[in-house]
Order: C-alpha cells, then sequence, then structure tokens
C-alpha cells in the first residue's frame, strides 16, 4: 500500500509472497504429471515422532500386491525412513533438504525426473518432521495428510489451527497409547472439529494397524 | 566463487546469510543487555509435545521464592502456556509468531522494552514448538537447552544433528514414561554423545520433578 503523504518513504519487497507464488506454480505442474500418469499422491505431514514411517510400512503393508507403490523421503540429513520403507519392497527416493525444515514442489519435481512414472500408481511422500513449514508449501498431490500423535501432549492442535485447515485429512496416531498415557482423544478431535467441522478424522494405530483400513477406504484408490 | 570462464553467468544472492547476520547483531545486543542487568537467560527449543512448558512450569516451582523469574512464551497463535506459567505466579510475556516457525532475536528485542528489566534475574525463553528453525536464531542468551522426549521415538537425535549440536545443554523429558513406551534412553544418549561427546545431558520428568535439582544446578545460577 503506498502512503500519499510520503511515497518515497519504505518499498516492502515480500520475499515469502514470490516465493510461495513460485512454489505453486511448480506444484501445479507436478499435479499435471501425477494425474498424466495416473498417480495418486499423497503427501504425509507431521511433526517428528508421531509415525509418520511406520504409518507409510503399515500402508504398504495393507496395499502391497495391490499397488505399486514408491515413497519420497524427506528428512534433513539420514536416510533412516526410506531404508525402513524399502525394507518392505517398496521402491524409494530420498530427498535430503540440508537445513530446510520442508520439502517443496521444485524438490518433488527434480525427483520425478529420476523414476520411470509409468511403474507406479500410488506415491507416497513423507514430509520433513515439521509441523509448522511444510503446510505452506503446495506439492501438488492429492491429499495432504496431517498425522498427529496422542504422544504430542493436549495443545498441539489447538496450537497448529493453520496446519490442521490445510489438511485434507488427519490422522490421530498412536491410539494404542491412549490408557498409557492418560490422553482424552475425543477432546483433540473436538479441537479439529473447532477449526473444520467436516475435516475427515481416523484414529490410527501404526503400531499395531487398527483403524488402517478405513483410511484407507477414504483414500478412494 | 566467480567462474573465470564465464563471470556473468550467475549472481547468488544469499538472503538466508544476510537475515543471520541480522540476527546475530541482534542477538549481540539482547545479551548485553541482559548482561547489564545481571539477568541469566535460557533459551528453551523442543519440538511440540516435549514438554517446554511442563519444564518451565517445574522450574519455576524449584525456585520459587529464591529468583525473581520472567518467562516469554513464544507461540503460533495461542496464550495457552503462558496462561499455564503464569498461573504459578510468574510474570509472563506472549510473543504470537503468526505463521514463523521460530523466535528471532529482534522479537525478544521488542519484548525487553516492554519490561522493567530491574524487577528480574532470570529470564525463561519458550521457543516455538518446532525442531528444526529456532536452531538457526540465537537469541542472545547465556544457555541454548533443547528438550527432547522419550514419546518422540528413537530417531529423532540421528535425524537432527545440527539442532544437537547447537545446543548447550540438552533435557531429555519425560522419563516417567520410559516403561510404557519401552523406549531405550541409553541408546538416545549414545546417539547425543555421537554428535557431541562433551554435552550435558539430563534426565528429567517435568511432571514428576524428577531430575530437576541437577538441571538448575548446572544452570549455574
Amino acid at each position: 500500500m503506498t502512503n500519499p503523504e510520503n511515497e518515497s518513504k519504505t518499498v516492502n519487497i515480500d520475499i515469502r509472497k514470490d516465493l510461495f507464488g513460485a512454489n505453486e506454480n511448480a506444484a501445479a505442474l507436478n499435479a499435471e504429471i501425477f494425474k498424466k500418469h495416473g498417480i495418486v499422491a499423497v503427501d504425509i505431514m507431521g511433526s517428528v515422532g508421531t509415525g509418520k514411517t511406520q504409518l507409510i510400512e503399515s500402508l504398504c503393508e495393507h496395499l502391497r500386491g495391490k499397488y505399486r507403490i514408491l515413497m519420497f523421503a524427506g528428512d534433513l540429513a539420514t536416510t533412516i525412513d526410506a531404508d525402513r520403507v524399502a525394507s518392505h519392497g517398496v521402491d524409494t527416493i530420498q530427498i535430503n533438504t540440508g537445513t530446510a525444515c520442508h520439502l517443496d514442489a521444485r524438490m518433488i519435481r527434480v525427483a520425478l525426473q529420476k523414476v520411470n512414472l509409468a511403474d507406479y500408481q500410488l506415491v507416497f511422500i513423507e514430509n520433513v518432521g515439521n509441523l509448522i513449514c511444510p503446510a505452506g508449501y503446495s506439492l501438488g498431490v492429492d491429499k495432504k495428510v496431517v498425522v498427529v500423535s496422542v504422544t504430542e501432549g493436549p495443545y498441539m492442535v489447538r496450537k497448529h489451527p493453520l496446519t490442521i485447515k490445510h489438511a485434507d485429512m488427519i490422522i490421530i496416531n498412536k491410539i494404542d497409547l491412549v490408557d498409557a498415557l492418560e490422553f482424552d482423544v475425543d477432546a483433540l478431535e473436538a479441537d479439529i472439529r473447532e477449526v473444520d467441522a467436516k475435516m475427515p478424522v481416523f484414529r490410527v494405530s501404526s503400531k499395531t494397524g487398527e483403524g488402517i483400513d478405513k483410511f484407507v477406504e477414504a483414500l478412494n484408490l
């Protein structure tokens, strides 16, 4: 906004806006590529330790033999997560971000150029373990899934309304630990409904497999 | 680095470097202000749900009547954490960052201008719940404490070596849950030693108060 009394005062360059705009364009291109190859792509976001990798392992076991799956593993520096998923016989691509706290659409684009997309029907993207930053960067996927965990304490949804709003589906993971942690899952789900009354919410234990079937059904593969 | 064969090829503007440089200057100023007023300042970082607020509550109970304490609560949008600490009779300042995933030195500077620093001897700064981004931004404190939790799974240290390296002290929190989660604390501590063999590590339960006394001793107040 210009100031009529002193137009020369300040020029604000909104670097963030430009960065986000470029990312949205790259995301739209990724979406076209996925669509062209008939691939369903799922971005799985959540804090460190919420069980994103174990969720993907559980999904891969559940869908084994039904779909040809590719997994992208976003991580600062290690290949721990990709190695775990690869042990289930699933092809994986490691994307190490160095110090970057999220994946962006161009990283996915580069990764997509390294594979023969005709070989796959389903792509799981495990984002960098961080509940805040990944939500700002679209990757061009069909479904954005946010994984929260009963180990994260009672306030994590109320503290991250934008991340929740940005999701297409929410998984409340590690429900096998509800009793040990004396955790109130109903209250957490009510917090989610407060942000978005229609948000699909799934109570899952990636460890025991409980609830995975209903989540897979909702993915609409 | 210039390319002698084609010097006009690319100009890289490292925005991050400029931003970090400005932050370091602001952090140095904060450090001077704290020193001038004889205040010990502690930056408490860690992912969401690692128990940073409960740790500060436990510290405030432990130090009640011995030190005049001020708490800065960094959070995207809510005042939940500041309210919890305030209930212990401690003065608090809420710093809402909106979408910013970390506190920076200038935010602290602004907050410092709103209080009479002669009233305090100890400042606890609870950073935004995020294990990656806060580590890149010095605030000008005496001690940078990273809180990890046994609820975060076994890989969180190996996945965040830079955050660990950046810390002055590490707290392994929620050790009261070790048995319920079948968690190997020794292995986690070994991962920390792998990054920094001399890092002071404290096993704490902010809930029961276990280990708080040793941590307070190490703060050297």
